[in-house]
């Protein structure tokens, strides 16, 4: 199967040759580690839940996120604290109340995933597909 | 920190809570594994080393991809080609010929990473200060 070029391949490829070369002058490799952090599903799911809800507690995030365990959760909220997506808030109080809010960037992460969302989301199929011809004929 | 919400979070909100509930209706886990993998590093430069030069062998590619070891890059190659995204091709040939190119799908990949890609490299700067305030006050 040898696919054909559509017409806007061009285009796409001159911003993912911009794209590469920014990444590959990543010296620290903090562009590549946010978007792998930006690719993983809970993260996503955090900052999905943040977008909607805007302020959440620890517990409400937990409730949100199907299958999450605690100590994924934990990880998730101070990786993407840390990466400065989402602000955490401790009120001083006793007992403790802390909670979370997008930031400026954890918004602007969603306005990027949500057009790949809807991609992956539209061609389903097409991944059912290939995966079911692939596991067919492999060895 | 308490962030002000753009006039266009409403919008971005609807989109992304279509994309939440077609995720969350994802039985086999299809849409989220698919969504994890087009965040990782190694697919990325595949697809975008593919996009560029049409059609590379598995040793060419190795050449594209800085760092990636052997290993990594096979397992990376199949799940692109179970996934649909790439092609592979074997020429039947002594000494084995096997090429691989981008498909439909691969393109569309590529298609929707490119703004995400973009989101990253404008906002390194921002991740790199969030990061920076982070390690300085956690304890």
């Amino acid at each position: 199967m040898i696919p054909q070029a559509p017409p806007t391949l061009e285009e796409l490829l001159q911003q993912s040759q911009a794209a590469c070369d920014a990444l590959s002058e990543d010296d620290d490799g903090l562009k590549r580690e946010i978007l792998t952090h930006a690719g993983n599903r809970w993260s996503l799911a955090v900052v999905h839940a943040l977008g909607v809800h805007g302020t959440l507690r620890h517990a409400q995030i937990a409730r949100q996120l199907d299958g999450v365990t605690q100590r994924m959760l934990t990880r998730t909220l101070r990786q993407l604290e840390r990466d400065g997506l989402i602000a955490r808030h401790d009120h001083d109080e006793v007992p403790p109340r802390v909670d979370y809010q997008l930031t400026a960037l954890g918004r602007g992460l969603l306005a990027g995933m949500v057009p790949l969302w809807r991609w992956v989301i539209d061609n389903a199929a097409g991944f059912r597909d290939a995966r079911a011809q692939f596991d067919r004929s492999a060895p």
